[in-house]
């Protein structure tokens, strides 16, 4: 018999939060402020997130050394911009469009899911996105977190284990008594070879309307479910 | 004209909760359990911190490889319960005390401070307890931090300067838009030769009616409060 869960630790990007849509909405009042015409910026958003994995790879790699995520994202927009003739644009004004990252709408069942398993679970971030961009995605939406965990603490990013494993350790359980919550089957693949539990939530929008993102669950997860307040049910709140 | 404040960062034993009546309470209930007699458990809540800084010195010093203070914790208690001959308790009566600093009470006016100040800025703890003890304080008395930040995530304890430092640039801010709120003159003194502002909270009841703890400002600090309250109104909260 399994111990009982004691903590959820949630991915967030695309998990609880909904990036496309914030990024998009964000570069369209971006675009709007700096007069720059002929973008799509959900297209934008889109290149934006496509660049995630492969510059995380380089620090899981050892190819560049750890660096927060809003670093990260603000070297691949200055590249995006560029690639796009936009080159004369004050400091600010960029920071601002990065702090999109920090400002993203939840998906609408995950706040009153969140204070439902509250109650009787720990809550925790176990995120690639540093610590300032899930404070403030909390305090922008009312996310109510017990503790911001996950890649910054590791110096490290998901999925390599020391991410999953530390934000274990520092609420001093078990991995059995935490459950890794995401929509992102490897993530989970991930988690459970940490011996995290696995609740997988399906997010069929996260990549807009022509992208299929995971829809179905790759293996046998712990949980699976629809969204949050699904979840919220099934673990008993 | 310095920068505007957007986080408060606190200390937490004494300056949010009151160790010595949680302490001393939780000891009082283990000591009628466990059929331990003629313990004055006031005067035991007060060696138990006693041995506090001697013990974190050690670590700071590096004499001693950094643990959680839940560890140099139990280590102390264990001491201090074989002092007193008591040799004979099961592992889970002990962890069960040493988790007594998991659920202190708040003083009376820090919720209603803490949900006040929440409102204008990011609160997070700068404290020398760890990630554990801090969500499960805050659990228990609906303490609304933004962030857990402090100790554990320089691996090394107050005052040493990394300690402030890691919590101001975990949030991507500079330290003059960070104040440290504490009972305790020497934290805010090393808080500001980082370059952290100050708010200085007395707390006359932090070690019980036969000790002085600071009743007066050391220095010329940016805040001094009688409570939270207080506090909240001077940052026009």
């Amino acid at each position: 018999m399994p111990p009982s869960i004691k903590a959820l630790l949630f991915d967030v990007f695309g998990t609880v939060v909904d990036w496309r849509t914030g990024v998009t909405g964000e570069g369209e009042e971006f675009g709007r402020r700096n007069g720059l015409s002929g973008i799509d910026w959900a297209a934008f958003a889109d290149a934006w997130r496509a660049l995630y994995q492969p510059t995380l790879e380089k620090v899981r790699s050892g190819a560049m050394p750890f660096q927060p995520l809003d670093d990260l994202h603000r070297m691949e927009l200055e590249k995006l911009l560029q690639e796009r003739g936009i080159n004369h644009l004050p400091e600010g004004e960029i920071d601002a469009f990065n702090r999109a990252w920090h400002r993203l709408p939840p998906w609408p069942d995950a706040v009153s899911g969140l204070m439902r398993m509250r109650v009787k679970y720990i809550l925790g971030t176990c995120s690639n996105g540093n610590v300032a961009q899930m404070v403030n995605l909390a305090r922008h939406s009312n996310l109510p977190w017990d503790a911001i965990l996950g890649a910054e603490m590791a110096r490290q990013y998901k999925p390599r284990p020391e991410v999953y494993r530390i934000s274990v350790s520092l609420l001093r359980l078990q991995p059995a008594e935490c459950a890794l919550v995401a929509a992102h089957n490897y993530d989970l693949h991930n988690a459970a070879a940490c011996g995290l539990r696995t609740a997988f939530v399906v997010r069929p929008k996260e990549y807009g309307p022509g992208v299929k993102p995971d829809l179905e669950p790759s293996e046998k997860w712990d949980f699976v479910a629809k969204d949050f307040n699904e979840l919220a049910e099934q673990l008993g709140c």
